[in-house]
Order: structure tokens, then sequence, then C-alpha cells
């Protein structure tokens, strides 16, 4: 087996884990000094330094996105809602874009509501079919601008509050569902916080190679 | 749909439930007063009133076990503490079969001291395949007393220290692992608590009830 330790090529930030020492124009300088030549930003801290001071700060560095956190939270109590959430993944997918992001993550969403103590429903079967629809959504625009959307499944501890999409042969499933063609615009983000408990982890990161490869 | 809710046929009171506020022997009397026909007690409780009396209380007041909880924990650091769980399991089903239990709900373990908080190794899989081994020895067993074993699914919050089963679809694989002939000495306990985030339940339950008739 390689040592990836060393390696600075698959190594990249989630700029999320110093939210709390820097903002991100810090982060991103922090990250160049230190021969970290990728992150994974989130929305909100991108917005608090502005999109393209980040991107030009990016492309001075050279320093890639190994994603864009994120996208999601599709499920909503009205069709207002949904509608609004829809068009706030447009915008996501949107920054990624001008990020040069190869990717939006995913965080699909729950009982809305639930995170803030509040579900406004408590059917996750309605949960997971506004998500379907919306990811599916998602996708049509995804592919006019050519930004891929990767699914990540959270910890059943979070089905919820965060996402109703908890394992990865779930996830799969819907990239089956919703991109029969495998055309590489729908995929999956593992985070081996979420994924550690499942027994067929194994045998879904080989179907998930499988399909990419295939 | 059936309206279940005034048929106490199907209600049964886990014992664990009230074990704050009664002994088990106060337990039953207020069950009988109830109505409540059915009980599934704890080794624990049943042990801090003795286990001959606990039979006779049930038998004079005509209640029944819904099952016994609990078996399991089999995974341990070392082959003594193998052992010790084997030996352990074969007590909790000569108690089920004192009681007339329909089964023994087995709580299959994960990683040994992880639930206090000093788990002594890290290995899911390790604990998987020791509780596999762990159910095939104490089904032999099971099998020559009669009294049938039910794996319970917790929530994969408790996968490390309570039990490295977490899905219905993992234990009724492990039943048709150890149990190919289906002799219904090795079944399944769901608690809606542990399951109800995951996707495949409905499916997995018709798995069940195909393979019980079937």
């Amino acid at each position: 087996m390689r040592d990836f330790s060393q390696d600075h090529q698959w190594l990249s930030l989630n700029t999320a884990t110093v939210r709390k020492q820097w903002k991100l124009d810090q982060i991103i300088d922090e990250c160049a000094r230190r021969g970290i030549r990728a992150i994974s930003p989130w929305r909100d801290q991108v917005a608090a330094v502005g999109l393209d001071a980040v991107a030009r700060q990016l492309k001075a560095h050279g320093m890639e996105l190994s994603g864009y956190c994120r996208g999601g939270f599709y499920t909503a109590p009205d069709n207002a809602g949904l509608r609004a959430a829809l068009d706030d993944n447009r915008r996501a997918i949107d920054e990624a874009k001008t990020l040069n992001a190869p990717c939006v993550v995913l965080v699909v969403g729950a009982l809305p509501g639930a995170l803030e103590g509040k579900a406004q429903y408590k059917d996750i079967v309605r949960a997971r079919n506004e998500v379907r629809d919306g990811i599916a959504a998602s996708l049509e625009y995804a592919r006019e601008v050519g930004m891929p959307l990767a699914i990540e499944p959270l910890h059943p501890m979070q089905a919820a509050e965060r996402a109703c999409v908890n394992t990865l042969e779930h996830a799969l499933d819907l990239c089956d569902e919703l991109d029969p063609q495998a055309t590489g615009m729908l995929g999956v983000a593992l985070d081996i916080y979420h994924v550690w408990w499942d027994p067929k982890l194994r045998g879904q990161i080989e179907r998930a190679g499988n399909a990419a490869t295939g």
C-alpha cells in the first residue's frame, strides 16, 4: 500500500474545521504557506469574504477546490419552500462554477425545521421523495452549466435533522435512478465519520468505483 | 387497517421502562392489575427477585413473556472473554426456558469495553466476526433446549458501544447464514427506536415475513 500521508496531492482542508480561527481569506493564505494545495470551502465563508475576491485569491495561489460545501436541504413544508431550496441550490452551483470547484457537495436535508428543533412534518418517506425530486431538478441545471453534484450520506443519527440519505447504498441508488447513464454529473462524497459503521461500506465503495470506471 | 390500540393481546411491557419505580415482582403484580398480559423482563431484574419465584409468579397470574432481555455481548479481547460470553448466554437461555419465554433477545455487542469508555480493540470487522461465531455457538445450545434466539439490530449510533448489528438486513443476513433452513430457532427483534431511519426497513420486514412463513 502506498503511504499517502506525506503526499499533499491528496490533502484538502475542509475550511469549516478552522472557521473559528480565521476568515476564509486568511485560511487560504495559511494553507498556501503550509503547502496545502486544495480546500473545500463553505458558502457562508465565501460570502463573508466575497465570491469574486475568493476566486481571485485562489487563482493567485494556484489553489484548487476539492469540493464546495454545500448544497442540499431540499425538503420544505410547502411548495414555496421547495422552490426556494431549488433557487438556493442553483446559486450554490453558480458559485461553485466561479470558484472552479470539481463538485457541489449535497447535504440533502431531512425533516424541515428539525435542525432548529421544530420539525414541520415527521414523514421521512416524504422527505426522501422531496430530496429525490430536488436532486433531479438541481441535476438538470448542473448539467447545463457542467457542475457535478456529490450526494453525501450522513450518519443515521442525523437522519431527522440534516440528511435523510444515510447510507452509501442509498446515495448510489439515487445516482442510478437520477443519472442512469452514469454521466459523471452525479456522484457521492464520503466522510468516514458518517459511514464507518456500515457493514456494506466496502461493497458499496466497490460499486461506486465500478460505476465511475465502468 | 385494524386498530390494535385497545387490543391487549398485542401489548407487552418491557420491564426496563419501570425499573426505577418497582422491582420485578411488583411490576408483574401491577401489570396483572391493569390487564397487561405479557412482559419482557431483564435478567438483572429477574435475578434480583429470584428466577424460580418469578417463574411461579408469572404462572400464578397466567402472564406470558414476549421475550427475555437479553443475551448477546459476544465480543471480547481474548479467548477467555469469548468463552465467558458463551457461558453467560447459555445461562440466559436456561433462564428463558424456566420462564417459558418465546425467545432470548440478543443485543450482540460491539467493541469490547467501549460501553465503559475503554474499547479494548477498535476493529468492527473483528467484532462482527466474533458476534457471528458467538451466535452460531449459542444457536447450537438453543436448538438442544428449544429456545429461539432473536437478533435485535440497534441504531448505528450504538455500533461501537452496544451492538455492531445495526440494520435489519444485516440481522437477516446472519439468520440466513447461521440458520439456512429457517428452522425458526433464529430470528430478529425490532425496536422502531433503532430502525426507523432505515430506507430498506419495509422491504426487509417483508423479507423477514417471507422467511418466517415460507
